[in-house]
C-alpha cells in the first residue's frame, strides 16, 4: 500500500476541482467517491455555473470528471470511505469494500445528503412514491399527481420541473409565500404555473398508503386534510456528510458543518474540507462556490505537504 | 437618473458572476466595466476553470459576458467608474465620461492591475518593447529575442508561451529556481524548453534603448551585465484596483486589498467587493475563486437590499 500525497473524499464539484488543482501542483492524488457528480446529477437545469449556460447536471458532472481525468487525477469511483484515522503524520482510510488507503493529507469534499421529514410512513414508502430526487424520478409521474414539500430553491425548482411531467403539482410549505426562501425568479415561475397549486402554511403529518403512496396528510391551522397523490418529493435541504470529519475530531458547527479557515484548513493538521460539507462561502452551497473551495483546499494541502517535507 | 438596485464595477469573472446571480435574484442590476473579461483576456491558455478544458482567455470572457447578458444584466462596457460617494443610503457614481449613476448597493469587482518595476527607462519604453501582457503582444516577437521578469505563475507561463513565438526567451528572476512561486508543472515546462534560458538570482536594473528597447541591464551578485533583447515582459503580479473603495472609506489591508467578511461585505453598509480586489479566498486569485466571490457578494447585496426595504 503506497502512501498518497493527497486523498480527496467526494466526487462532486468541490472534489473534482480540488483534484484538478492538486494535479496542477503535481501531487500524487487519489479521488475516492461514490457517484461522479454528487448532488449535481440531481439538478434539472443548471444555469448558475458562470460561463456554462443551460447545462444538465449530469453533463456538467461529466465535464468536471473528464477535466480531472485529463490532468491526471487518479480515481476510485463507486467507492466510499467508511473510516478514517490519523496515525502519526499519515491518514489511514478504509473504503466500504474494505480496501485500505494511506495519505499524507486529506480533503473532505463529501457534500451533503438529503434531509428526511421523519414522518410516519416515510421510510416504509421510500421508493414507493416517496422520493428525494425530483430530477431522477420526475419522468415516472407523467400525467399523474404529485406533491413537493419545501420552500427553498430545490423545492420550488423541483415543482416547476415536475409540472412539465405531472398533470398537477401541490407545493406544500409550512409558512407563507413571502417567507419561501427560494429566489424570486423561481417563486414567480411556480406561482404563474397553472399546474402548480401552492399549499401554504401547511405542515405534512403522515405519508399514507399500503403497498405504495396514496396520500399525504397535512395540517393547516387546526384543520387536518388529506391530499391524494401518486408521489411526494421531500425537498427540505441537506445535511452535511461530515461523519469522517467527526471521526478525526475535526471541529463541526452546531449544524454539523466542518468549520474551516480561509484556506479550508480544519483544526486537524493535514485535514482540509471543501464544498457543501463546510461552513465556508457563507453557506451558499453553489457549484461555483464548491469548486472555488476545492481549489483553495488543494493549494492549502500543497503548501502543507511542502512544509512538512 | 434612475436609482439602480445594484451597480457592479468591473467586467471580469467576479463582476459577471455577481451579475448573473443578481439577475437570478431579480435585482435591477447595471454592470460597468472597461474591457469585458478583464485580466482573463490576457491569459494564454486557461485550464483551471473546472469543467472548461483548454479554453482561450478571450473565449471564456465571452462566455461569461453572454451568460450575464442572457439572464438580463444591463451593461455599460468600455466605461469606467471614476468617482464614488455615499449620499444618505444611496451611492452616487460618476464614470470617466462624466455620466452619473445611482445605486442602493454596489459590488466592487475591479480586479487588479499589472505592477511595474519602477526602473529607469520603463515608462519611456512602455509600448516600445516594454510590455505587461505577453498574451497580447507575443505575436509581435516572432523570431525575436525577449526577456520575462518574474517568478510567479504568470511570468513562467508567459515565458513558455513566448517561446512558441520568439527564438529565445530569458526568464529573469531575483531568487533561485526552487524559490520560484510558480506551480511545479509550469516551472518544469520552462526548464525543459530549449528556447528558454533561466537567468536566476538576477535583478533588473534598467531598460536601455533610444526610440525602442534594446537591452535589459541586470545585476547578478556584484556583476552587472546587459542582455540584448527586442522586448521585455514585466510579469511581477498585480495591484488591487481598490481606489474606489478607498474613496468610500472602506477598509484596505496593508497591500491595498479590500478587507471583506465571509459574505464579501465591507465595513461600508451596502458596499461589497469580490474577486482579485479583495483579501478573500486566501488570495488565490483564480477565475473560479473570483466567480465564487461574485456569487456570494450578489447574495449578500440581495439580502442587504431586502432588509433595507
Amino acid at each position: 500500500m503506497g502512501v498518497h500525497d493527497l486523498v480527496i473524499i467526494g466526487a462532486g464539484p468541490a472534489g473534482f476541482s480540488a483534484g484538478i488543482y492538486a494535479a496542477r501542483y503535481k501531487l500524487d492524488v487519489l479521488l475516492v467517491g461514490r457517484e461522479p457528480g454528487g448532488q449535481v446529477n440531481e439538478a434539472y437545469e443548471i444555469d448558475n455555473y458562470p460561463g456554462m449556460m443551460n447545462i444538465k447536471g449530469i453533463d456538467l458532472s461529466e465535464k468536471f470528471k473528464q477535466h480531472a481525468e485529463r490532468v491526471g487525477v487518479k480515481m476510485e469511483l463507486f467507492s466510499e470511505v467508511a473510516e478514517i484515522k490519523k496515525k502519526g503524520p499519515a491518514f489511514i482510510l478504509k473504503t466500504d469494500s474494505g480496501k485500505e488507503l494511506s495519505a499524507r493529507a486529506v480533503i473532505l469534499a463529501a457534500g451533503s445528503r438529503k434531509r428526511k421529514l421523519g414522518l410516519p410512513g416515510e421510510d416504509r414508502l421510500a421508493g414507493r412514491g416517496v422520493s428525494y430526487c425530483a430530477t431522477c424520478d420526475a419522468p415516472f409521474y407523467k400525467g399523474k399527481t404529485v406533491a413537493v414539500v419545501g420552500g427553498g430553491d430545490t423545492a420550488v425548482i423541483s415543482a416547476v420541473m415536475l409540472a412539465e411531467h405531472a398533470k398537477k403539482v401541490y407545493l406544500v410549505y409550512r409558512k407563507s409565500f413571502e417567507q419561501m426562501r427560494a429566489v424570486p425568479y423561481w417563486k414567480d415561475a411556480a406561482k404563474k404555473n397553472s399546474r402548480i397549486k401552492l399549499v401554504l402554511d401547511s405542515v405534512p403529518l403522515e405519508f399514507v398508503g399500503k403497498g405504495k403512496l396514496e396520500a399525504v396528510k397535512i395540517k393547516r391551522g387546526n384543520k387536518t386534510e388529506s391530499i391524494t397523490v401518486d408521489g411526494v418529493f421531500v425537498e427540505i435541504g441537506g445535511e452535511p456528510a461530515s461523519g469522517l470529519a467527526k471521526q478525526l475530531g475535526a471541529k463541526l458547527d452546531a449544524d454539523g458543518f466542518v468549520v474551516v479557515g480561509r484556506d479550508m484548513s480544519t483544526n486537524v493538521p493535514g485535514f482540509f474540507a471543501a464544498g457543501d460539507v463546510t461552513n465556508g462561502s457563507d453557506h451558499m452551497e453553489q457549484i461555483v462556490t464548491a469548486a472555488a473551495e476545492g481549489a483553495i483546499a488543494a493549494k492549502a494541502a500543497y503548501n502543507y505537504l511542502k512544509k512538512s517535507g
